[in-house]
């Protein structure tokens, strides 16, 4: 057994500068961060927020052990001031953000923390690595849904990233859309559909097909999927309509052409009498392979490496940075970096999405100071994206565990629905709103 | 704190597959399965294994908690005769596979796992999840280490992957030859130098950047590097070597024209006096942006978004292969699958690598049943690739912790120099060295 916190999964630098400013007393002051992303990946649409109930565990867990305190003194990370001051450690801000499921798009405050800047500092890599990957994989997921119209995409990918990622990856993809997942840790975690079929290792163990479906068939019944794609597709279909009857529940394809080869195995099991039984493919399928197969006899699809690494874009460039802070007499003051090409809004934001014909047209980002904000009155169509997740350290715990997932799944796709129907172009192109920023 | 096992780190077809073949009988019989990749990712030239030493480290947790126990048996995923069997269940194989460090190439086996079909087959997710990962990123750093020439690479890429990815990151980045990481975890765990300088927000949260400058110099010496481009650089460096004076540690530039940056800070820095400071940047750097930072006067790099994510290839896309297994008579055959397009070679394998003055020449992989690889008398100059990890249940501690990765990072060094120098070509190109494969 391996314990753990999350307190370490951080950048060092988070602690020198904690350390840093407790001694000159800046630790203190109020501040508010938000994370955002400068850019889509290339000719994305739109991005899918995920991670953030996550985040809300990691929260919960985020106390450092004595173990921990024990490195940072022994490396002399920080001061035996800032040991003490960590002790008790827990977060005691705020955090807003964007729903889990909801469609993000760039300059838009996905995330927005609030509290003193020594805590609100020590979160910053934690916080980007979670929404950074698992925002990946929902976006590439929402996107294979799409392309896959009403047909289950299932995920199959765990081995093709870290095993932790993996977990964090199936829950991902069931934001997007997914139904189910092969990760058992996921499923267990999150009390998510598992699914699964069997391996070519497993036909090749018996000493011939037959035996192994027969085997498979005995211990999960005839409701299971059999692998036809280890020696010969059609030998194989036959061999399991032999041993299963036509109630055989599914076969699965992992290889070759796998449009002609679902037409053919569709045709032969028909000719068997096996009408009802399904054909799940699988084998390094990505959106484009999705759209490809819309016309071809398949029911459901495994997919693997392209979803967990986010269909080329594993990572999605979202930053946190320091907006807003109290100077030295106490007065809130928007601050932003001028940094070349990467210069910064300043000042806390709202956020929101206007409709037209009950289409989202606009992402309009407010940043203003506390009280310019407060006195805000958006026009009523206007649809306000930020949600409370911290209050002062209280976590609302509605947007954690199994139902917060599935309405996370709902959201995205009815936030998807109300995008112009170019969002859901393959093709590259430019965000399918525009985010309006309004400096009050 | 949370706790937990690496047992459910697993797709749920090797529980249901376990079942199966504990019902009749095949969980019984000896099997080798290998683990290789197909090809490398399009154009690089070599790939580094990296990951094994915490593949020995996942071993030693892989024992099902009683929770895990119950979520098996609610699911229905096995029967209870399986859970009974799975109580005491810590896997009794053997395991031999390439050094971590170790250059790889399509169709060597990286890893060969030789144990019953039940015990093999619950560590196929797991042991690939963290090859498929972990030399990913060792791949990528190493291209990177080597573009970079003798100036140290920083591992401060944790933000942009999961947050136990970013660990394994920073370990697998450390064999590939980096000097150090951000990541506090991986330093804790591994020993590893732990770096880091500071964020814009340090500065942004002090009214000015003489206070903040004062801070960071107050809490961690004049030795630290102060970030210089939240403003104005040229103003920044000003400050920073007022602050500090020429005992100024270094500087870090984030954005900008990193070259012509690096060449102007250079020349502010002597010419005020300050000839020992170092140029660290950072910003989005992966192998090509390295290798065209040749001539500037850079003094070292921070490195993210591309070495958590492979530089273009976050996975290695390593599969997990039966290659012999016991007969209803208990004599070990040689199997494959014959899918269309991804067909295997039967039998365990031996690796060698050859060497023609001095350099790498080929591959050889060597195929047959037991005792003919028993009786394969190599060429003396062969260099045998695999070692012993795990010998009935028993592993070799001297493969896992701090020393191991030293090892392993020297062992990459030499491995890469020993490879032709078109290895070391960014251009896309063939594998550096072909693989032969001999069926004895």
């Amino acid at each position: 057994m391996v314990t753990y916190t999350p307190a370490l999964m951080t950048d060092m630098y988070e602690y020198t500068m904690l350390d840093a400013t407790l001694q000159d007393g800046t630790a203190q002051r109020n501040c508010v961060f938000e994370i955002y992303t400068r850019h889509l990946p290339q000719g994305r649409r739109y991005g899918v927020v995920a991670g953030t109930g996550r985040i809300l565990e990691a929260l919960e867990q985020f106390h450092l052990s004595d173990e921990e305190l024990r490195f940072l003194s022994d490396r002399h990370i920080v001061s035996k001031e800032t040991i003490a001051w960590l002790e008790n450690f827990s977060f005691k801000g705020s955090i807003r953000g964007y729903r889990e499921g909801e469609m993000f798009f760039p300059n838009s405050p996905i995330l927005q923390v609030e509290g003193s800047f020594g805590e609100c500092t020590l979160l910053e890599t934690l916080l980007l690595s979670i929404l950074n990957y698992d925002s990946a994989v929902a976006s590439a997921a929402a996107r294979m849904v799409s392309a896959a119209k009403n047909r289950p995409c299932m995920d199959m990918g765990g081995r093709r990233t870290n095993e932790w990622a993996a977990v964090a990856a199936s829950r991902a993809a069931v934001i997007g859309g997914f139904k189910g997942t092969a990760n058992l840790l996921a499923a267990q975690l999150y009390d998510l559909p598992a699914i699964g079929t069997a391996a070519h290792s497993f036909t090749l163990v018996h000493d011939n097909e037959t035996d192994a479906f027969h085997s498979q068939i005995k211990a999960l019944g005839k409701g299971t999927t059999l692998l036809v794609d280890t020696y010969n597709v059609e030998e194989a279909v036959r061999t399991a309509v032999e041993v299963a009857g036509p109630e055989l529940g599914g076969v699965r394809i992992d290889s070759g052409d796998l449009a002609a080869m679902a037409q053919r195995v569709r045709n032969q099991l028909d000719a068997l009498g096996a009408t009802n039984t399904t054909i799940t493919v699988t084998n390094d399928l990505d959106e484009y392979a999705l759209a490809a197969l819309q016309t071809a006899p398949v029911d459901s699809y495994g997919v693997g490496t392209m979803l967990v690494t986010g269909s080329g874009a594993p990572t999605c460039a979202m930053v946190y940075k320091l907006t807003e802070r109290e100077n030295g007499d106490g007065v809130l003051q928007p601050v932003a970096k001028k940094s070349k090409d990467k210069a910064s809004v300043p000042g806390r934001k709202l956020a929101y999405r206007s409709f037209e014909y009950n289409l989202a047209d606009t992402e309009h980002v407010v940043s203003g100071s506390e009280e310019k904000l407060a006195a805000f009155d958006a026009p009523e169509d206007w649809k306000n994206l930020l949600v409370d997740y911290v209050d002062h350290g209280t976590i609302d715990s509605s947007y954690q565990g199994h139902d917060a997932i599935m309405n996370a799944q709902k959201h995205c796709a009815t936030s998807l629905a109300q995008l112009p129907i170019t969002a859901q172009s393959l093709m590259r192109g430019d965000p399918a709103i525009p985010t309006e920023i309004t400096v009050l």
